[in-house]
């Protein structure tokens, strides 16, 4: 097996030499503003690593990128490539002797094609203003990760981002059909296809999606589109005595081969941070909460078929009697992350998911994790695609060994039941030192291998994933 | 760039020395009989390679693949996977001085799980008898390759198959989990997840996907299951004055955002050989012949909506009255493959694929290659996804250079359309003169990189794909 090249380690003073280049290279696109570095250093996953970057690169076009990468291939220096740095598993932080490449600049949306269901933007396009456009077509760019209105479609595909609406519209991966990559030696590639079908080489598209920049930076994407999915949704909230009844009524769900568009599954401890944040009580006296959202034309009988197997699991389900309670439900949801935060100190949201037959084994291991390490884990699901966000609410702003070491046992979990250490998020640099164990070795090596040879001198976000 | 690793070349007697070895590892499953080393070196391309293969190895198992990998490993000799030996781009073709490594044993379904709806099966399991497995509880594995009667799932994954389902229900890589693999030198990786959502480290999965056979050995498939549809499937034929016409006809349904579950598209001189095989001419005066069929709840005014569309190009509908009807529609269909092979000679089948906007010019273009080079070209297309099958009806059994000088301004035609060299078939050993043209230089070393990574002895199906 090839081995990959170590990372660039810095010599005398690459920084300085390279920092010249870029000037020279990108005139009035380079900032050492120490407040935007700071700014521009941090993603959403609440860590930081030591030190400033030596520069932030403000890109605002393919021939930026390809200068940027021109400099920093032939300087040995690392590049932190960033969309809005929405990211939660710090693939996105970068330190002393890095450079930032930011893409927030590259917000052209080049081709709407409603005849090829297709879309062609650039990589700094947010995720909701394209959707917003997309809309005024009939069209929809399915991913639907929850910082949609702040992320960038560039960020979605390299975190292969998903969201609420997986289990019945797909991740980011099923949704892209072709790449215009900048490699590290700024050369350009442009991968897959403007057709559904394509089997010409190797998939190197969906080898670049979900690689958190570290095997190429990703400057357009041609996406593949829905027909917009308009009419009422369906919608119900449903009270379980227990967690774990409730997990099963989802896989009882899945089983009778109901797929609605959204459910999502809150616990006790969730329900009581959006308690004390919003000042109202869901579901009082209820253990678990699920909401389920139906669309389509067949949604009204398939919401009441999912009830059906919801009651007879002993929930209380309520069906919203109109769109407007059926968004209050959903908005809901959405305020849970505000709400966590809202209790102070730092948040590690994980991510593990697990096939939806083992989800209630998934919560009685959780329960198990925080009376061993006496944590508290409050922990909602995207049920219907078995992915959850266990999130330890840390006093401060340190993350103790404790919670790492249950975090430990949470991933050792999520493997156990045949699950991963990641739904969507991405490994970063939070989960680097769990991936060898999903891997196994001899994957762990020939993905290295990858690395290296897309990267041979290790620029492209060094440290991270691996 | 790592530069890959030339093919194996032989040294002194290395098929004696590998042959000798292999009965060793794998006593009673490697043979020599040269009626079965004949028939195990073809594939349905209508090709061959000079000579035969040294051995078929009958792999029954796992453990047999490893240790003919192990085998051909150490000995430098190139070995050929095959399923059922049904691909169409001669990718499965195996010569002098090589291993035929024939999976078809491998037949096992390990696991079907309703709750997860995903499969656990053997690469050897035929597509068809799985299918009417999964049938029984209510799922379904979309890939729908026309030779899904007697192709396996393992063979539908190494080429990434399509078929006449794929605008709605997607390609074979929408329908792969996680994948068990063989690498060149016998040890094993399991890649992907048995969850919807995953972002561990590198897509391996969606690499191996349609690398046919040149990356390692799919042993061992978790695939993705659908819901059968069941109820009725609306189904109408459309005869048209003009094939251009007919191709923008299709256009307007997708632009109007509506995606039948198939769409198939059938010339004048398809129409003639399936006339003069079958007897009746199903369009007579028509110039193309449009046949659509919906499925699903919103089946029956999806049907009315397409063809009202249809008719404003001036097709002449007729909607089948009942299901036998239209079970006999799409049986005609499938008649033309057979129908073209009552035409006498040698079938190239071609398989290009292009924006569905392009679709007239495409034909147009075809046309015009018809002419210049006075040949006949029928082309039958999966319109719903732009996949066109121009096939030559070539005398005898020798392809002659007319052809292929044809076959080369037909891909270029479709590259110039904003296509791709195959939509479904692969590269194989046919077209792999024209994939740099597509891949372009860069993305083409790269590729050929990987390739070096994951086999550098270079055994793995040599010779082809690059």
């Amino acid at each position: 097996m090839t081995q990959p090249a170590s990372p660039a380690t810095p010599d005398a003073s690459p920084d300085a030499a390279a920092l010249e280049a870029l000037h020279a290279a990108l005139p009035g696109r380079v900032s050492t503003d120490p407040e935007l570095l700071r700014e521009r250093s941090l993603d959403r996953s609440g860590q930081r690593v030591p030190g400033l970057p030596t520069a932030v690169i403000l890109a605002a076009s393919v021939e930026d990128v390809q200068a940027a990468c021109r400099v920093a291939h032939a300087h040995g220096v690392p590049l932190v490539t960033r969309g809005a740095g929405t990211g939660l598993a710090g693939g996105a932080l970068a330190g002393t002797g890095e450079l930032v490449l930011d893409l927030s600049g590259l917000t052209e949306v080049l081709e709407i094609n409603a005849a090829n269901r297709l879309a062609v933007v650039q990589a700094g396009v947010i995720n909701a203003e394209l959707n917003a456009r997309l809309a005024e077509h009939g069209l929809w760019w399915a991913p639907d990760p929850a910082s949609k209105a702040i992320s960038t479609v560039g960020g979605n595909i390299a975190m292969n981002a998903g969201g609420l609406l997986c289990a019945k519209y797909g991740v980011t991966r099923e949704a892209v059909l072709g790449l215009k990559v900048v490699l590290a030696d700024g050369s350009v590639i442009e991968t897959g296809h403007r057709t559904v079908k394509g089997v010409t080489g190797y998939d190197v598209t969906a080898l670049m999606i979900g690689s958190e920049g570290t095997l190429g930076v990703i400057v357009e994407a041609t996406l593949k589109l829905l027909t917009a999915v308009t009419g009422p949704t369906p919608t119900l909230g449903a009270a379980f005595g227990s967690l774990e009844e409730a997990a099963r009524a989802v896989a009882d769900v899945s089983e009778a081969g109901l797929v609605p568009a959204a459910m999502e599954l809150l616990d006790r401890p969730s329900l009581d941070a959006l308690a004390a944040h919003t000042g109202t009580d869901a579901a009082p006296g209820a253990q678990a909460y699920l909401l389920v959202q139906t669309d389509g034309v067949a949604g009204a009988p398939e919401l009441e078929a999912i009830a059906a197997i919801l009651s007879r699991h002993g929930a209380a389900c309520s069906v919203a009697a109109d769109q407007d309670e059926a968004h209050k439900l959903f908005a809901l949801r959405r305020e849970l992350f505000p709400s966590l935060e809202g209790l102070g100190g730092t948040l590690l949201v994980e991510d593990v998911a697990v096939p939806k037959d083992r989800l209630a084994e998934a919560f009685a291991g959780i329960r198990e994790i925080e009376a061993r390490f006496g944590l508290s884990i409050p922990t909602a699901a995207h049920a219907g695609d078995g992915n959850l966000h266990p999130t330890f609410v840390v006093p401060g702003d340190e993350v103790p060994e404790v919670v790492w070491e249950a975090a430990s046992e949470l991933f050792a979990l999520g493997l156990a039941l045949g699950g991963t250490l990641s739904g969507e998020h991405g490994i970063g640099l939070l989960k680097r030192r769990w991936l060898r164990d999903e891997l196994g070795e001899t994957q762990h090596e020939l993905q290295r291998g990858i690395k290296a040879l897309f990267d041979p001198r290790g620029i492209l976000n060094p440290g991270k994933v691996f």
